[in-house]
């Protein structure tokens, strides 16, 4: 079976055929200057699921995933502030003080979230050489001027002989008609044309993260980084292109074509680009000031991270979707049911019937089905389930073959992110430790005092004092 | 009372003052190519005690410690391989992709030994500009001369204008002395005088890092980057900089000389150098090869983190100490003592008495002095310890006094890393659910059927699903 792969370069779906061995992915990461939200958590759980399906297909996959720490402006036309910059201000730290603080705690949510590793997080302030050798090849091959310090890259002249195919099915004629309304004439006073995009930006002296170029004291565009390090670390040619629905315009084609400007570069840079959709809230745009903004880390302090994952594993990367703490509940009732089927099949005393057998051939084959349709990750999820009432309904099966029944269930919601029969190390030990301090309670008023007393001492041998007080027992750790 | 610190530069114990309000510090950190060992955790934890520490005598802190992810030979001598690209090629992994391996894993360790973050973590590889900016300021100055692609200071040339004090009390006459047994005469041809040090070390092709710079494709010698980064981020001169002893000669000096000859600065660009001294095990040098190398990672596995810090609070962080498991196991009792002390004061009845608070000043007072005296943690945790057995013979005093003992406990113990009295969180809940199984079955052989029940459903309330099978009652988590 072929996976095939919605590619935006091309608006059809297309068989994946990688260009070498070993699958290469570049994803466009965090922007570190705010908390890991809920569509962020969708969009890279989207990737973390396209990697563990083709290692699951048994492709290696080299993963690079970027962290921008610099560069990216609060309006994508070169415009405004730096993000990181500014939100530092705000915070009252240095930026890449906040930017330490942030990268660590991304790392430990997407840890808690189960997302695979990345083979390397690059950042933006670790290729400043690199970028600078990239503008430098830029202006070498003439598609790059400057003006004043800054550099700006030649869009029309770039797309004369290269064509500049706008992601999800524009054109330059689109953009070019609309260029007007984007950029006032004020703005545009350095720039040739107004699709023409920054490289290079010379600072003013205010600005607090500045490097030495050949122009000017100043800081990369934007869409330098992903150009620089995504040829770094996968090649002039690479296979899977990641990213969110806004990068189709204008980050992922720019940065296609400083690809190919950089090397004059006549065959596509990257074969496939993907692009995932973002999700609402309640029906609406997130937004802070609406309150409907939430950030991985309120979510974790309240819902079982797995509970997020099949969440997510529920909505196709490429659909609009929507979020409510209602539709979490679901994904809980979800997550269960696979729990449960688990369970029971663990529990189950076995039987003689061979009834499950076929099944699992079926769910193996439809699961792959659904996600070779473009990672049809909600399809393969209801297959999943649908594959728990089938081991629920056939729980008198050989033993052997309900052991395979769960191995199966783990294996694919594995490839969906989902972590299943786990471990209770997580379960914290207090609300028990206080239910056993209730029961002990309830027994010496039934006068069981050895019972009672037994509970105490067992407690006591595990580390836990139990003292009894004016005010009722009081328990803790020695 | 004031602080007084060991400078290595002077050989003195010298009274702390700061150049501003906000302590300064930079400290060197981990080369990311394997992971963090004991010898590292006990050099870390002495520099975190001292952010503490400063912090709780009303001082503001700024910390800096780097990354070193690239440029660190396996010889100090600009000779060898790249410590990461080495380790990298042994894993079979791309240099970057050890280095995010591993920064991760050191975050997540120095999180669990209770190390508060330092403000920056900078990396070498995010100051290549700057790197480069800095040897053309050197060469500038002439203190450095290019040979071949590569970039060499001028140690002699820089001593005669500067002084070159060799840290630990040596001269550059003892180096001049010895450095023909250092350097063979081949690996000097280059160099002018073989005190000399890259700056820029020109790589051969199949060198994996490596950068464009004016003078070669090559990459920065080691020293260069504390220089730029302690530059960057704290100022031309601050006021404290840490390492272990292995850094007093060549990497400070060199460092110190580079700060000097970047901004042909007259005064000293640090205040104070604080070297942590290295740790045996069992009495001999820890290696790998003789089986006594222990990494964080696996200590952890076995032993409470907080055992580990009140282990290193037990150790000077000039001595030379020992470690073994035997001397973790007292680190046990010690941090027992204080545990132990805290939960008897917090379970007493109280009294009338008031005994207590004279302990508790002498108790503030020692602490602090032992502490002034160039950061003496033995010394403040035996007095520590003497007045928890103060607590443990004062349990009479007025509830209010017991109170503060408790408190001024847990803050004094918190300056040495220690953090007493923990939440539960990491307590497994396992246990506590096997013993309510039982206690439940107990329950239902003497017919006590409500309270069975009861527990089952209290259980059931909290996910935790009771089956009774043949085999006997068995539970999951729902």
């Amino acid at each position: 079976m072929t996976l095939k792969l919605y590619n935006t370069l091309t608006g059809k779906k297309e068989p994946f055929e990688p260009i070498e061995d070993e699958v290469r992915i570049y994803s466009c990461g965090q922007t570190i200057y705010e908390d890991m939200h809920v569509g962020n958590a969708k969009t890279y759980s989207a990737w973390d699921v396209l990697t563990r399906y083709l290692k699951w297909k048994g492709y290696s996959v080299f993963h690079v995933m970027n962290i921008t720490d610099v560069g990216h402006l609060t309006d994508d036309a070169d415009r405004g502030e730096d993000k990181i910059a500014k939100s530092a201000r705000e915070k009252k730290l240095e930026p890449m003080e906040l930017v330490t603080k942030q990268v660590i705690k991304l790392y430990r949510e997407m840890d808690r979230l189960n997302m695979c590793r990345a083979n390397i997080y690059p950042r933006a302030t670790g290729h400043m050489v690199e970028m600078i050798e990239a503008v430098k090849k830029i202006i070498g091959n003439n598609y790059a001027y400057e003006v004043d310090g800054s550099v700006y890259f030649d869009v029309p002249g770039f797309a004369e002989k290269h064509g500049y195919p706008v992601l999800g099915g524009r054109t330059i004629d689109d953009l070019e008609a609309g260029a007007g309304g984007r950029i006032s004439d004020e703005e545009i006073k350095e720039k040739h044309s107004p699709l023409d995009f920054a490289l290079w930006i010379k600072a003013p002296p205010e600005h607090l993260m500045q490097w030495p170029s050949p122009w000017s004291e100043g800081y990369p565009g934007w869409h330098l980084e992903c150009s620089v390090m995504g040829l770094k670390y996968l090649g002039k040619t690479f296979d899977i292109h990641t990213g969110g629905i806004d990068h189709i315009f204008p980050h992922h084609p720019n940065e296609r074509a400083q690809n190919m400007a950089m090397h004059n570069l006549k065959e596509e840079p990257i074969k496939y680009w993907l692009h995932s959709a973002h999700i609402t809230v309640e029906g609406e745009k997130m937004s802070k000031s609406k309150g409907n903004f939430y950030t991985v880390e309120e979510l974790l302090e309240r819902y079982d991270p797995m509970v997020l994952r099949t969440f997510f594993a529920g909505l196709h990367y490429r659909s609009h979707s929507d979020f409510s703490l209602k539709t979490l509940k679901e994904a809980e009732k979800k997550l269960s049911r696979l729990d449960n089927s688990i369970r029971l099949a663990k529990e189950s005393e076995g039987g003689k019937k061979e009834t499950l057998s076929e099944k699992i051939n079926k769910v193996l084959t439809e699961f792959e089905e659904a996600m070779d349709d473009d990672l049809n990750t909600p399809l393969a999820l209801s297959k999943l389930i649908a594959f728990s009432k089938d081991i629920n309904n056939n729980l008198d099966n050989r033993r052997v073959i309900l052991d395979e029944a769960v191995v199966v269930t783990k294996e694919l919601a594995n490839v969906l992110g989902i972590k299943l029969d786990r471990e209770q190390a997580d379960i914290k030990a207090e609300p028990y430790i206080d239910l056993l301090i209730e029961v002990r309670e309830n027994l010496r008023e039934k006068k069981e005092y050895e019972l009672a007393d037994r509970i105490r001492k067992r407690l006591e041998s595990k580390g836990i004092k139990v003292e009894d007080t004016e005010s009722g027992p009081r328990w803790y750790g020695i």
